[in-house]
């Protein structure tokens, strides 16, 4: 094989960002070979990539009901596909804590690995970073906000003196508490600027996720949580924006769409083009708005920030009690405000350990999804 | 002198970029010695440069009513201050023609050449890029337009796709021609954003300005005229776009300035931070705003567009007939719209020289300069 391509394994290849993960390879045909996939349940989607891509090694949940049949292929754990000698890029693209474990395999083994799942980093980053310093793993982010700080950052000598996080406010900006309690799974799943899954969208409507991604961009480019705020921009065009020492700003900018941080992270430190991606077109953009957020009817951002500057296995249980009140809201056995609620009830309950092992977080993930459970089933 | 300090040469030091350096040599303690300052007219603000800042060289013009007296400073051209052993940075902060043969010269020595005056550029990019090649000179700009686009293209492999140069739209935006006709030279230097000195103001009304730096960014960048864009954004927050073949948008922001961009040159590659500056306040701002510039009402925009597109010596015939015409404007001689059509006339009687020498280009400028008087004088 040409040594200029590269060998990638995308995990959680049946999800938003993995079927745009794929999509991007097939738009830039011949820079990369597809050499391990690794699906949940939708076998159904799973089959026809591994048909297309023809990769070396794959993974699925064993527990489904209709086994695949896939005589080339080598069936291995995410962990071992991760780390495997024939990958070169590790795309981790899984959703909640499910791609802890095989981020740190790859980050072990020194990849180059794509991050578009926050967990990872926002349970372990200490770990994670950690690990990555000694292996000379590379961690690249894909969620959008994080891409444009990599960008700004760009060529820089000196660490930025603040980030600028922006969030579109996600589709219930401006509600009161009224209309808070009254909204629908269905409405919450409609995001004003972006498509994404499940969990990500429900956490971008109740700026979880904006707080998720401060403890993201904290391990990510080493700044400090007191110096990384938010910001609301519904138009959702400038991703994200740093401060430097001398009070410059720089801002990166691209039509909402997650292929194009995907394509960055793989093809970086060059940029392709790809006639698929929208652009921009300045001459319908007639203004980009900034508001601060709503604190007081959205309180995740504020239990974030406060998880993350209290540290140790606080943003895990914080995490593991959202993964849980996310999928009552889901199912409509809990109503929105809630999900804040929730993780609140756990959060307080929650003896911090600090300077944890993987295992005090995997304990501490396990005991927060329980207690989640018990106060819900407490309350009904 | 420690090696770490710079030694600097200010040309146009009474003039506003130069008085500015001269406050970010102040502010910037112990990083710089000003060893050249070069002024016009105004000799008593020189007088009181040369005593603060004791530098080596000076020069200023002397036709004027009352010599300096400066035992401890040797006299030189500016030319021969610009190339001297001893400076490191030249800051050409000179309005006009007026910088050219120095900004040739500074390159010619191979200096770091920081650019605030337009003008040696627009009308000698060609000679002005080919002798940096040459001698290793170093083209550091200090224009904010073109200090956001070099801060974007910092770590980028690649040139840019496309420049989006942004423009406050000056104190006439949205004036009928019936408005634009009764302006006074009174208003059209009360510029909404920027402190800046008379020439580039009335260039900034009429949109001239905007047009000059098309052809600044083409020779910086290497960026063909048909990728660089011009963009109204009122707010003057956005100093610049970048685009690049990904899609991806980069933009540098600031409040403006000039302080900035100008420490940006003489700190580069280094940032610095500067409690004199005054900082972005997210909190305060609600919104940028795009419009697409009025080509009809200010037709400078397209004159320079169609002079750079042509190239060769109308450059320098639409500088040298513009210079004329805002001195003409600024004495009350002619009406604002009567900028363009002065311009205008000039170009439409110049017969090109491509690939001009430097005297080419300095006997159009003298050509321009008599046509538009002769212009003037006929339709009076």
């Amino acid at each position: 094989m040409d040594d200029s391509v590269k060998k990638l394994a995308v995990l959680g290849s049946t999800g938003s960002i993995g079927r745009q993960t794929l999509q991007v390879v097939r738009n830039l045909a011949g820079r990369f070979r597809v050499v391990g996939l690794a699906g949940g349940q939708n076998t159904e989607l799973l089959s026809q990539q591994i048909a297309e891509f023809q990769p070396e090694f794959i993974y699925y949940q064993p527990t489904h009901h209709s086994p695949l049949t896939t005589p080339n292929c080598t069936f291995l754990l995410m962990e071992a596909i991760a780390a495997h000698p024939d990958v070169d890029i590790v795309v981790i693209a899984t959703s909640g804590k499910a791609g802890l474990s095989a981020t740190l395999a790859a980050v072990k083994a020194g990849k180059k690995v794509a991050l578009a799942n926050k967990e990872p980093l926002v349970m372990a980053g200490e770990i994670i970073t950690r690990e990555a310093k000694k292996s000379g793993a590379q961690l690249l982010p894909i969620d959008s906000e994080h891409s444009a700080i990599w960008q700004c950052l760009n060529g820089e000598s000196q660490p930025p003196q603040r980030i600028l996080l922006t969030a579109s406010g996600g589709p219930f900006r401006g509600f009161s508490p009224e209309q808070l309690a009254q909204v629908t799974p269905r409405q919450a799943l409609q995001h004003p600027s972006w498509q994404m899954g499940k969990k990500v969208t429900i956490d971008s409507a109740t700026l979880m996720n904006k707080g998720l991604e401060i403890m993201e961009a904290r391990w990510l480019f080493g700044v400090p949580i007191e110096h990384i705020d938010v910001i609301i921009h519904p138009q959702s065009i400038i991703h994200s924006m740093v401060e430097f020492v001398d009070g410059s700003f720089k801002a990166q900018m691209s039509y909402p769409d997650m292929r194009l941080p995907i394509q960055y992270a793989l093809t970086w430190p060059e940029r392709v083009p790809n006639p698929e991606l929208p652009k921009l077109d300045w001459d319908k953009i007639k203004a980009l708005t900034f508001e601060p957020p709503d604190f007081k009817n959205f309180p995740c951002l504020e239990l974030a920030r406060q998880a993350a500057k209290t540290g140790g296995t606080s943003p895990a249980a914080l995490c593991a009690a959202d993964e849980v009140a996310v999928e009552l809201f889901l199912k409509g056995a809990i109503k929105f405000p809630d999900i804040a609620r929730l993780v609140e009830q756990v959060l307080r309950e929650h003896q911090t350990i600090f300077d944890p092992t993987l295992d005090d977080i995997i304990n501490i993930d396990r005991w927060a999804r329980e207690k989640a459970l018990q106060f819900f089933n407490k309350s009904n």
